[in-house]
């Protein structure tokens, strides 16, 4: 399990740099020892890994000016002299990705002004990053904050961008697909699902290569493709892609496998595959309770009143109200949905009326969610 | 009647450098002529005028060292000196000017993507403007901008940008008073009515002060008001405010009319004040008549269906048919959510199911017509 982020980790190099500034030799020593812990546990991120050495570097120098020892001890001037030599290049790059990460903490705290004022700190130092595959990565980086933001279309600004400098380069084959599927996903945001087609069949071709290294982005790209076109309603491709990208999750037991069986078995259920649909359920609910994934065991439940029991409201409503929480209300929002239309069809319509009207509510939660203002 | 924005002359003036640059005079003088013509019947804009007499400044030197006449022709050496002298300021200038109209006329015609490009752009020119006022100007500018595209915010960040200047400036009243609007209209969009209301409630008091010389302002901050009480279902304050607009309104005969006569009328049907309720009825349909508002027509007629008839269910398809277009659809998706729980009140619930369907369905063509991208 990872226990900690790079953006928390990125905070900490912060704070160890400002104890390298003021020369507190034993706080920096034992943060820096902290941050190393960290690195070991943390989720993969090389931009962290870059901004670490930066301040290993700078650290190192500090050392070597505090050592007690005479013959080895630098002059200040001499200190001086080389934090200087460095100075430009460095402390760009360190203002850089001191924005950078502290943007990306203040965002998953949903500080979304603060975030955009350090992203913005650190695009202003982009220009004087030469390297072309660095500033993709910023803009990549910021593609996917702002697709996360639902920001579509400052997303799509920045995934353009990174997508353009990738594209040149062979050897960046992840990201390039990674970019594919931010532009997709904005593009479904947009309810324009056959322009994420394309990119999601060029993700895929590109997955296909990488398959025997990076099964879960193979996974992911078959889980794409059906849920673009589960969105489109074209039940029976979306059935095909997702039993692929099922496959692949297996083989790696990803914790995207309850939401996998989930969606398949409502494809099913809708399609009237009754035990296709039956088998995915059981299945699912079982890896549901091996990952703990307490939100899946809900819409598993959700799929049983709809779709097994054919209506059960005190129940329903039970299952909604615990869904109404931060990270649940996009998912009641998709569920009260799903529940008007087919109560509708159903000829259940009194209940099909509580499922449209607990829609609008979850989308107006969702909107004060976003707040966390306080001008 | 306005019929060329600031945008399509702030294009023209771009058009305009390009045949200055060239020594086109005649071209030149043709088009400087014909935005001269558009700038008497164009909206009011600061900063379109100040793009104008940057560029009416290069057209002169032009001219002067195109002359014919031997006594006054400048020598190309004194011409590119005179350019020279002034380049750096004013090539920054121009350029902040050129990007930003063009941002403005992507924006007008849709292209988001581009017009971000555009406004990133001039935004980068303003370290460069020392004018702390200039800045507060663009960065109201942009808030504006991503306000309309419902990018809160985005629109968020430059408001507070903007604000923090003009509070310092005890002349610019009107520009604190629009931030204000932006900053409550944010809040609106986040559903966090009761933030959106003490800068609602400013904006009345700076309003308040104006009131002889800018009377639209002054309606427009009790219209604000009106309508943030009706989104919080406080409806008797919400129906004082809009009386209040409607005394203002009315002074100027505003276009507006026909939009807060409906609002005031729906909130007093939802009242059960019919007869005040008919009143505004009358006015207001009268009014869009008269302003040619097609659109209030529309929402009127929708209300005869709701309230007065009490449900005409194939009328009011029609209705609904005819607001769907692109600047119909968020109209659509309020008036059907309006209809929904009413019908269901009423205890009409097919019909009821019928408007959340459609509502639905408003949304998802709101979301596909900000789809402009050819990625």
């Amino acid at each position: 399990m990872i226990s900690i982020t790079s953006a928390e980790v990125g905070m900490k190099i912060n704070e160890w740099h400002r104890h390298i500034q003021k020369f507190n030799v034993t706080d920096a020593e034992m943060l820096k020892a902290e941050i190393e812990r960290d690195i070991e546990v943390m989720e993969e991120d090389q931009d962290l890994l870059i901004y670490y050495q930066l301040m290993a570097f700078r650290h190192k120098i500090m050392l070597e000016y505090t050592l007690p020892s005479d013959e080895n001890r630098m002059e200040l001037s001499e200190y001086l002299n080389k934090i200087e030599g460095h100075k430009k290049k460095l402390d760009n790059m360190r203002a850089y990705y001191y924005n950078f990460f502290r943007g990306m903490y203040e965002f998953r705290n949903g500080e979304y002004t603060r975030a955009i004022t350090y992203y913005k700190k650190a695009e202003r130092k982009i220009p004087t990053i030469s390297d072309k595959i660095e500033k993709a990565e910023f803009y990549f980086k910021l593609s996917e904050v702002y697709y996360h933001m639902k920001m579509t279309h400052i997303s799509m600004h920045y995934a353009e961008l990174s997508y353009n400098i990738y594209k040149k380069h062979e050897l960046y084959s992840v990201r390039r697909i990674q970019c594919h599927f931010v532009i997709a996903g904005n593009y479904d945001d947009l309810e324009n699902h056959e322009k994420a087609l394309p990119h999601l069949q060029e993700a895929l071709k590109g997955a296909e290569l990488l398959k025997s290294k990076n099964t879960h982005i193979y996974a992911t790209a078959f889980f794409n493709l059906g849920n673009c076109y589960h969105k489109m309603d074209n039940l029976n491709k979306a059935a095909r892609y997702i039993e692929q990208a099922l496959v692949q999750y297996r083989k790696i037991n990803s914790d995207v496998l309850p939401q996998a069986y989930h969606d398949l078995a409502l494809i099913y259920f809708k399609q009237g595959k009754k035990e296709q649909a039956m088998d995915c359920f059981r299945k699912g609910i079982r890896s549901a309770v091996d990952f703990k994934d307490e939100l899946f065991m809900n819409l598993f439940e959700a799929l049983d009143v709809l779709y097994i029991r054919n209506g059960d409201t005190p129940k329903l409503l039970n299952i909604f109200s615990r869904l109404e929480n931060g990270k649940g209300y996009p998912y009641l929002e998709e569920l009260a949905l799903l529940g008007g239309n087919l109560f509708d069809y159903n000829g259940k319509i009194e209940d099909s009326i509580i499922c449209f009207k607990k829609m609008v509510y979850a989308q107006k939660q969702i909107s004060k969610g976003e707040c966390m203002y306080e001008i």
